[in-house]
Order: structure tokens, then C-alpha cells, then sequence
């Protein structure tokens, strides 16, 4: 690994320059910490103690703070309240206040507790975003002044979920953003490890609601967790993880609640016990799992058009219609038909959407020709996700035979390269992951 | 007033480049709100209607605005609760942000109202301050995006109490400093008026609470304004005051709530009745009053050290040992004893230091030498200010004798040019106040 050798350097310069208690620099970490982990001044005191134990152990540190549980939406409600209607600039510049808060008793705490640490604000980084002002992209982080200060043997405190747009005015990533904000740092500063703290202690191979049998994952490839974050497990946003695999930045999902002061065996160690998950490259995973996860997502309405009659640009025709109402298809098949004229097309949208979809298809019939149109609301999406699948035929088919077994019934099937999803009746859904979750052996055992 | 010259040639600029539906640029003015006026997003509608009329009527604007009422202080209470002594640099990125959101909130309403208008942070103009976080001064402002933006027909919204020290980060001024952020805009941009709307609507002749006869003065000089505001009419901010006259700022108070839309004759045409209170050069107020306002400072204690050896120095040293514990010192009269060689020293500091005030001289008593110590607390100062002192003789006689004819007793008197202050017993501090009011001819006349 490159960032062995820029260790290696970092500790030589430190000990020559900055003759401090510290230890030499163990590993150079970004800790990110969610609304609810910052909730109010006593939980940001308790996360802070998280940092401590990293700063402890001899880690070079920028924290990511999200605005305290609660605030944002105070603020969002008083902008829709100035005007229902308004310029995504100006939400901006009110909505950012919320993490300039958090960044500043985040420092202050720290330096309490004998940490020297100042805060950030997007734009004093500068965390460089576009002008998409209310969901902005991270186009540069100019790593100079926290690289600085890191060395100074200070901790960065950011505030996530912004930067600076290029008219000079306060950009917000959209909601979730924190997740990235972090990884982009992680990646600017060539950090050996992102540390999402957030109020579940991992990613799980099923929702636990559903299987109190699921088990908290080591490890998950980049693939599998952007398999998992789109398809319900909300636990890292879809973006971040995106970020994360481009950069090669290895992102953990831990809790904040764990006792921050237990003695313990850092990710960065790769020994002993693993706590939380880490999320890396598949290469880092030496067992890989056939199947890492079942998830569920319900409230979906298939809609089937017979008879389409088939030719280049109708699949364009049909689902732009749709797109034209905003309205997002999920699962989409398409059947060759008997005469090889026409052709099925079924797919699903969320439950709330059918009528909407429905109507949306019947005004655009110039657009395209088709015999009929048929649907129903109440399925539910089951998907098995692993990377292991790439190299293990027949998990599609056991699939299947698991369902058959319990006897429910299949209405669609989609698949990619680590995944394979079935849509069917929604009352079957707890009962589907449970069974697919046994069959793939994920349950954990008994105590 | 060389403003004009720089006005016609604005009118003429911006009807070449800006063909848009204002009229031609009447004046340049500051408005700005304090806390009590933005309390809510109700309230900053309300005040947005004030410059509203303002715009309609042509004028080019910089708003400036408070953190909603109550925000400061519980951004504050965060901060303290998360360490009692903390960095003033993360106290100032905190609480800055209180002023961030209403200057969005205020944008987004105004263009919600038809007028374009484009929050700025301290740190966006920039208003550069230096770097004594928490009680910052301004040092320059670049007015070049301000008198762009407003060229460009649009309203300029601006976080009042804040900038950016040469470190890059965040500068609070201390509390009411938002009054200092509008005179100092309004000096950078060559405003005509800065006005401060707040919840009273002008500056009076005396407290109204305890003269309710006090009028509302059309206008008042700003060195008369300055002893008001240190003497107790919590109008304006002193610091803002002395801004104002050291740069030729006209300021003037408004009530917020008068209604927004009533047709109005603004103070800059000098015509018909003025609305608040406007404080400006001594010049430009044709008929200057001999007395223009009575105040009282209740609590008052006064301490007697007699029989001090005189000698080069004394003073310092005995004052120097107050200032060493920090108490403020008021009045200060110093009379020169029968012999020749010793002194008496008489002054007040407030009731609540009295005790600290008497130990701390006699702790200090090896740093100069005197016969005894004195003193009691329960005594209010009374004061007449006016600028037509200057030019009328006997004005401190008449008020000595105004007070000997209700039978109260003066215990000690300080003068200045524009002003003549006494001490008097507590008790007696409401009837002398109304005295004097009554006296100087103050008291409004019957409706």
C-alpha cells in the first residue's frame, strides 16, 4: 500500500518537528458522526470521547459533524415558511448554520478534554462544490490547511453536508450529504479509514425487525453495500459508498453508542475482533460469502403492457412518458412475445405512484401501441446479494427452489451480476426473507 | 454634501445600463432590525415590508439584520454547556450562525415579495474585523459586491455582529453589535441614512416609564446621543454611535412596528413631520435645545477616602486598585483639602461593588496613605444633557436650584461640555428626574 511509505514519512517529520506527548502517528482517520450521534451538547460530549480514544491511540483525526437531530428540519420549516417557493441559495446559506453549530461545541469539548482541535466550516477548507446549490457534488477539497493542522497535532472538526460553490456562496449536498462529505475528506487527505458512527452498530444481513436472526457483517464489498444502501438498509448513503469505491476509501459503519472507552482492537489493526463493519475492496475480504444479505422492500405495483408492438425506441417511449411525470421505475422486464411482432413489457413503481403510472400511460398511447394494460398494487421486492455469486452457479435457481419450497409464488425476476431479485405477493415478504436468510445459512447461532 | 454629486451620477448610470421598472435612485440607505424585530419568520415578513416601501420609493438598500430574538442566547447556552471557558474562535463560529439564518430568511422573503434580494455573511463581503474574537472591531469593508449587487437593482441583506479576522475565521463584534455592523456598511457604501428599526420608536427626553410626559426628540446631536446611551437610554449601541459620528453617518431609530405601508414622509426629503428620531451632526438641527434629555443611573454607591496625602500619582494609584479588581468607577470629584497637603477623593461605582470596592482599598492602603474611609450605596445620578450648554451660561446653577426648590440635597456634581450630572438619594431620583423635565420645558404638551 502507497500510504504505508507517506506513513512512514509522516511519523519521521513529526517526531523531528513536533516534540509532543502524542505517540508517533498511527494511521490518519476521518470519524463522522449523524444527526442523532449530536443530538444535543451531553451526546456530542459522548461521541467527542470516540475521538479521544482514536486521538489516544496515536491517530491523526478530521471529524465530520451533522447538524444536531432535529435542527435542519427546524430550519427547512422556516424557510417553506418565508416562502414556499425559494431560491435554493439562499435554503443554502440558512440550512448550513446547522453543522457551523455542531463544528464549533464539537471543538470546544474537544479542547475540554485536553484535544486541541478548531472547527471548519465548508467553505473555510474549502470543501469545493458546483453550483448545484440544495444538492450540490464535491468537485475539490484542498487537504493543505487540514493536512496543516492535523500536524500541528490538532484535530479538524467539518462540517458536512456543504462547501463553498464556485460564486463564492455556501453549497449544501443534500440531505444524507454528511456520509459524503466524509469520504470526499477521507479521500483529499489519503485517510487509512473513514469511521461512519450512527445509531445502529453495523451492516446486517437482513433487516433485524424482520430476522431477529440477522447477523452484523465484518466485512462487505463496495459492490454489496451499494446493493444494500439502494435497495433498503439505510444505513450509508448510496453516494457516499459510490465515493468511497472510485477513491478506494475504507469506510466503517460503527455505533456511536458502544462504551468509547473499552479497550479495543482497531479496524486498522485487522486483529481480534471486529467491531461494526467494514465496508472495502473485495480483494480485503478473503471468505467471501455466496449470499452477504436478503433485503426487502415493499409497497411495490407492477404494471404490465400486452401487446406492445415492437420496435426500436418503444422501451424509450414507455418509460419516458413515465420519467416525464417524475414518476421512478424500479424493476423493469421485457417478454418477446409469441408472433415476435409485440412484445410484454412489466414493471414496478412504488404503491402511491399506480395510478399516477397508469394515467401517465394511457395519455401517452399516441406515443406507442399496445393491446392492454393490467397491474395491482401490494408486492414486495426480495433481493439475495453477493459478490460470491459471480463465481457460484445455480444461486438464482436455489433461489427459486427455496421460495417454491414455502410455497410462494414468483411474479417477476430480475438479476445482475451479485444480485437476484424476485417481486411477489407482499404478504409473502417476512416469511421470504426469513426462509432465503436460513437457506443461505446467514443466521447467526444460537447463544 | 458631496453624496449628491455621487447620487446623480448613479441616477444616470443605472438608467443607461438598468432599464428596469424602479425609478431612478432617490438615496442609499441601511436598514437594519434588531432581534425584537425578527423574532419569528411572521416578523421578518412584517420588517420586510419596510423596505419594501423604502425600495418602492427608490432608494438603494443594504439590510442588515439581528439572530432572531433569543437564537444568541441559546447558541450561548450550547456553548457554555459544553465547556464554562472554551475558545472564543468556536464561540464566534457558533453563534455567528444565528445572524446567517435570518439574513436567508429575510432574502428569500423579499423576493418573495417581487424584490430580488442575496443574503451575504460577514465573510462574503467581506467585513474584515480584527482578531479579538467575541468583542471584534471592524477594521474595512469592501463595499464592491454591496454597490454591485444593489447597481444591479437588487436588496443586499447582511449578517449584522459579525466578519472575518485576517486568520479566515469567523469574528463576532460582541452582544448589540449588530448597530456597529449597519453604521459601518452604511460609511463603506456612502449611505444618506442608517436606520435602526427596533421596538421603541425614537429616543425621548427621558425614560417614559418614569416621565410620562417624556417626548420623542425629532432630532438629537450625536454627542448627545452618545452621553444618552451611555447614561442609560438603551437605544443605541454607544460604539455604533461614536462610528456614526466619526464617519458623518445619519442615523436614525424607527419603531418596527409602525405600519410598513402607511405613506410616509422620509426623513432624507426633510420635509413635513419626522418619523423616530434622527441623530445627526450638531448642524444640522436649527433649533438646538438647551436641554434635550434628563437621565437618572439608580444604584449608585458613593465611597469617601478623606484626609488623603496629595501628592503626584495618588489618584492612579488609588483608582489603579479598583481597576486591578476590575470595578468600574462612575463619578469621580476630587477636592482640595483646607491645609493644602492632603485630599479628599469622592466617586461612585455601582451598589452591587461596594463591598469589593472598600476591600480593595483598604488592601491596597500601603499604596497611598489617607485619614478615613467612607461611603454608602442608594444613590442615583441625575443628568441634563444638551449641546445648547455650550452656548447658555447657568444652566448647572438653575438645575441645582430647580432640585433645592423639591428640598433635595446634592451630594456630588460632575460636568462635562454638554452635560450636568448630580447625586442625589435614590429615593428622591424619580421626582427629580420629573423636576428638571418639567423644568427645561421637556414635558410634551397636553393632546
Amino acid at each position: 500500500m502507497p500510504a504505508l511509505c507517506h506513513l512512514a514519512l509522516q511519523i519521521v517529520l513529526i517526531n523531528i518537528l513536533l516534540p509532543i506527548e502524542r505517540k508517533a502517528v498511527v494511521a490518519r482517520l476521518v470519524i463522522k458522526f449523524g444527526g442523532t450521534s449530536v443530538a444535543n451538547v451531553e451526546k456530542i460530549r459522548f461521541a467527542a470521547r470516540h475521538v479521544k480514544r482514536e486521538f489516544e491511540a496515536g491517530h491523526e483525526i478530521c471529524v465530520i459533524v451533522s447538524a444536531m437531530a432535529g435542527t435542519t428540519n427546524q430550519l427547512i420549516k422556516w424557510a417553506k415558511e418565508a416562502a414556499p417557493i425559494h431560491d435554493a441559495r439562499e435554503y443554502d446559506a440558512i440550512v448550513a448554520s446547522g453543522e457551523q453549530i455542531t463544528a464549533g461545541l464539537m471543538a470546544i469539548i474537544l479542547s475540554d478534554m485536553g484535544i486541541k482541535a478548531r472547527s471548519y466550516s465548508g467553505w473555510q477548507v474549502p470543501i469545493k462544490t458546483d453550483e448545484a446549490h440544495g444538492a450540490a457534488r464535491i468537485v475539490d477539497i484542498d487537504a493543505k490547511n487540514l493536512l496543516e493542522t492535523m500536524a500541528n497535532n490538532m484535530v479538524c472538526v467539518i462540517t458536512g453536508f456543504q462547501g463553498i460553490a464556485p460564486s463564492g456562496r455556501v453549497a449544501t449536498l443534500g440531505r444524507g450529504g454528511s456520509d459524503t462529505s466524509a469520504v470526499a475528506v477521507a479521500a483529499a487527505i489519503n485517510a487509512d479509514r473513514c469511521d461512519i458512527y450512527t445509531d445502529v452498530d453495523g451492516v446486517y444481513t437482513s433487516d433485524p425487525r424482520i430476522v431477529p436472526k440477522a447477523r452484523r457483517l465484518e466485512k462487505i464489498s463496495f459492490e454489496e453495500m451499494l446493493e444494500m444502501a439502494s435497495l433498503g438498509a439505510k444505513v450509508l448513503q448510496t453516494r457516499s459508498v459510490e465515493l468511497a469505491m472510485a477513491h478506494k476509501v475504507r469506510l466503517a459503519v460503527r455505533s456511536t453508542f458502544d462504551d468509547p472507552d473499552a479497550k479495543q482492537n482497531d479496524f486498522a489493526n485487522n486483529d481480534g475482533k471486529i467491531l461494526g463493519t467494514l465496508v472495502c475492496d473485495e480483494d480485503e475480504i478473503v471468505e467471501k460469502q455466496i449470499v452477504s444479505g436478503v433485503t426487502m422492500v415493499k409497497g411495490e405495483a407492477k404494471i404490465t403492457l400486452r401487446g406492445v408492438k415492437d420496435h426500436p425506441g418503444v422501451a424509450a417511449s414507455v418509460f419516458g412518458a413515465l420519467a416525464d411525470e417524475r414518476i421512478i421505475v424500479d424493476m423493469i422486464v421485457q417478454n418477446i412475445a409469441d408472433d415476435g411482432k409485440t412484445t410484454d413489457i412489466t414493471f414496478t413503481v412504488p404503491d402511491e405512484e399506480y395510478e399516477r403510472a397508469i394515467k401517465a400511460l394511457k395519455a401517452a398511447s399516441d406515443r406507442f401501441e399496445y393491446d392492454a394494460i393490467s397491474g395491482s398494487k401490494g408486492s414486495a421486492k426480495i433481493s439475495v446479494i453477493g459478490v460470491g455469486m459471480r463465481s457460484h452457479a445455480g444461486v438464482a435457481s436455489s433461489m427459486f427452489k427455496a421460495l417454491a419450497d414455502k410455497g410462494i409464488n414468483i411474479q417477476l425476476i430480475t438479476t445482475s451480476e451479485i444480485k437476484t431479485s424476485v417481486l411477489i405477493d407482499e404478504e409473502y415478504g417476512e416469511l421470504a426473507v426469513r426462509s432465503l436468510h436460513s437457506f443461505y445459512g446467514l443466521d447467526k447461532e444460537e447463544n
